[in-house]
């Protein structure tokens, strides 16, 4: 299988707050044209550091792309420290210059004198457009290796890749094809799913499976190599429909979907509507709900009742009965799904209470115990969590759990 | 200036799904013992790379930090492959095993006998405790460098580090403190806090100063020198407090906190109350507002009034209002703002009323427009905003604008 490592350049991406996401996104990419990342490598505005990154680099791996120091200005070092490491002489590309001064003309501005800086290529390299900025990339073979120079900014980086510079590496994978697919789980946790499905998946080895917990979702990734981009999603159908057969409706998501857009498509297809009353989880519920585009045609209204007088007032909850079982428990997380639903005569009511901490928890009621209610015309049902975490976790899991009920009645 | 280069280590760190973050953290923390990185590898399960990279790092830097790949099974090969970077012998330490055991044994199982392998101790270092996993760190000195080994999971890595590795860096560091202070500035953008601070903080080379552009915040990172804490904090006093000057309101937080928890510690300072009306956020504004810990003392209920008739059988407002003007409009603002204050007897109602996109959008009224409203006992007002960005963004704005708004009032 080749192989790939990627060098990110900039000294802001050496600082507590940068995550270097370009080289997510390209190990995607590469991944999927059948190229591993083996290593990646942060390195500041740098010269030494850097020379020696891809030196290093260039024993070790046959395809090496950096991403970043393209620019005009004396921090953008990559072009002239990458020549050095490949011993290779910079030259002036008028055509390079002629387009970058054609960009700034559009613009109605005159070219500043340090942007013919952008038009030095490396001896030997081709200049990849970039519609999206005035650097150009650069792409070269050098002793069998693929040394490929891409932009920082997100924008002029991806499309120059993918239009340049994929199909290249393609031609180079030798075929494979590699796909990802992700399954979604609600409502069961990391051990329990891997007991259910390690009888199945542990039988491939194409396509191989990871489990991953991923903040309150447990996800099962999907990895198939084969020659064609269709015979790798042959391949994920199969084992994707054995995994389905072992967790049924706990799968919400076969493509990576959000719980939020899948219910959101079940209210649509059947043209139902929804409202829905929170307390410890704030509003996020509704958040989440109306996150997905289009969501005005089933979501009518959400109320956060807060308050002990906002479920009376607002929901219409009975102080009784908040008197005699509190706040956070089933009969008021249904009367409050009720209460709702009667409200704005949506299809479904939803309700949420519980104590998402850190305060506020007793031993008979403890944080992170929380009710979850489902209301329709025919009838109402509840839930009872005992959910682990912090005050944010508590009420992200807290909403998948009121979101993954409305689901399962909607299948 | 002393210089550190970190190693992380793990073949789920060169997915396109997972980052980095322990690095963020530790680079974070060595900047303030006034030590900087100059560079981060990510290296998978790799015996052969994995040697490498800590070659290398042994020829170049003074510090260097590896995590992950501490635990127990066959992909653990951080210990002996360091060893072997560093020719010497791992030698199994009868008190740290004795310690994984008692582990074990406090949580009523026996060890199992691969949780040996965490007693190997590279010849010369010192065992660095984990009360919270059962691999123990690494500190050793070679040829002058501090090399040290931590666990991967963050809620191992973080004490361990404090604890023990915190103050032997200390030591080395000269005695040169780094302190860090995150203004954060609402309603105006990047170019226009530039022009207005540039010529104070363009005096000073210690503090410097940095203007970062996160989300739809303004954030201004300044980063003192100084042989003290005490000295570095005062040093940021007097560029912050010139600052302030130049941009007054417009920050809300001098040590990086929130808007949700600045507005939220007004309220419960002056002991009010505060209810939400919200279309286009969909109860972002609320969730926020309830994120922080003790929200209950001031937040008593929001309205999620997505639909027409949620706004009037709701929050009372009039369906004519709503007819003339259109449901995104200043009177329907502020009537939402009256009506959810009304509903509740709240202080303070709050109203935001928007196209959030990514269709909804006329000539007349585009997407990303939005109004928000504030009303009190004496008046109500309104703000019309035109926000760029796609539906998130919009939608994170206008919450930001909502709350940013009753901030001010409360000054």
């Amino acid at each position: 299988m080749l192989t790939a490592e990627i060098i990110a350049i900039g000294s802001e991406l050496l600082t507590p707050e940068r995550v270097d996401t370009n080289s997510l996104w390209l190990t995607d990419r590469l991944n999927r044209l059948g190229i591993e990342v083996k290593l990646k490598t942060i390195v500041g505005d740098d010269d030494a550091r850097l020379e020696e990154a891809v030196r290093d680099a260039l024993k070790r791996s046959r395809i090496i792309i950096t991403t970043g120091g393209l620019g005009p200005t004396e921090d953008d070092i990559t072009r002239k420290t990458v020549a050095r490491a490949l011993a290779r002489r910079l030259l002036l590309d008028e055509r390079v210059l002629q387009t970058i001064r054609e960009r700034f003309i559009a613009m109605g501005r005159a070219m500043p004198e340090i942007n013919a800086r952008q038009a030095m290529i490396i001896e030997g390299a081709e200049a990849l457009p970039n519609p999206h900025g005035t650097a150009p990339g650069l792409y070269l073979e050098h002793d069998g290796r693929a040394v490929v120079l891409l932009p920082g900014p997100p924008r002029e980086m991806r499309p120059m890749f993918e239009t340049y510079v994929a199909p290249k590496l393609e031609a180079k994978g030798g075929g494979v094809r590699v796909v990802r697919r992700i399954l979604r789980v609600a409502g069961m946790g990391e051990s329990a799913v891997d007991e259910r499905i390690a009888p199945v998946y542990t039988q491939y080895k194409n396509p191989t499976t990871t489990i991953l917990f991923n903040r309150a979702e447990v996800e099962i990734h999907l990895t198939a190599r084969a020659a064609s981009e269709q015979e790798a999603e042959l391949l994920l159908d199969g084992l994707a429909g054995q995994i389905e057969e072992r967790l049924g409706d706990a799968i919400f998501a076969f493509r990576g979907e959000t719980m939020e857009e899948v219910v959101g498509l079940r209210l649509a297809v059947g043209g139902y509507t929804v409202a829905v009353a929170e307390s410890c989880t704030g509003g996020l519920v509704a958040q989440r709900l109306t996150d997905v585009p289009g969501s005005s045609a089933y979501f009518l209204e959400g109320v956060v009742a807060y308050s002990n007088e906002a479920k009376t007032r607002t929901l219409g909850v009975p102080p009784e009965l908040i008197a005699r079982h509190g706040a956070v428990s089933a009969p008021v997380a249904e009367a409050m799904a009720e209460g709702v639903r009667r409200l704005t005569d949506a299809d479904f009511g939803l309700a949420v209470t519980g104590i998402a901490g850190p305060t506020g928890g007793t031993p008979e009621k403890p944080v992170g115990l929380v009710f979850i209610a489902l209301a329709d015309d025919a009838h109402t049902e509840h839930k009872r969590l005992l959910l682990p975490g912090d005050r944010q976790l508590i009420r992200w899991r807290a909403s998948q759990a009121t979101l993954d009920l409305l689901r399962r009645r909607l299948i």
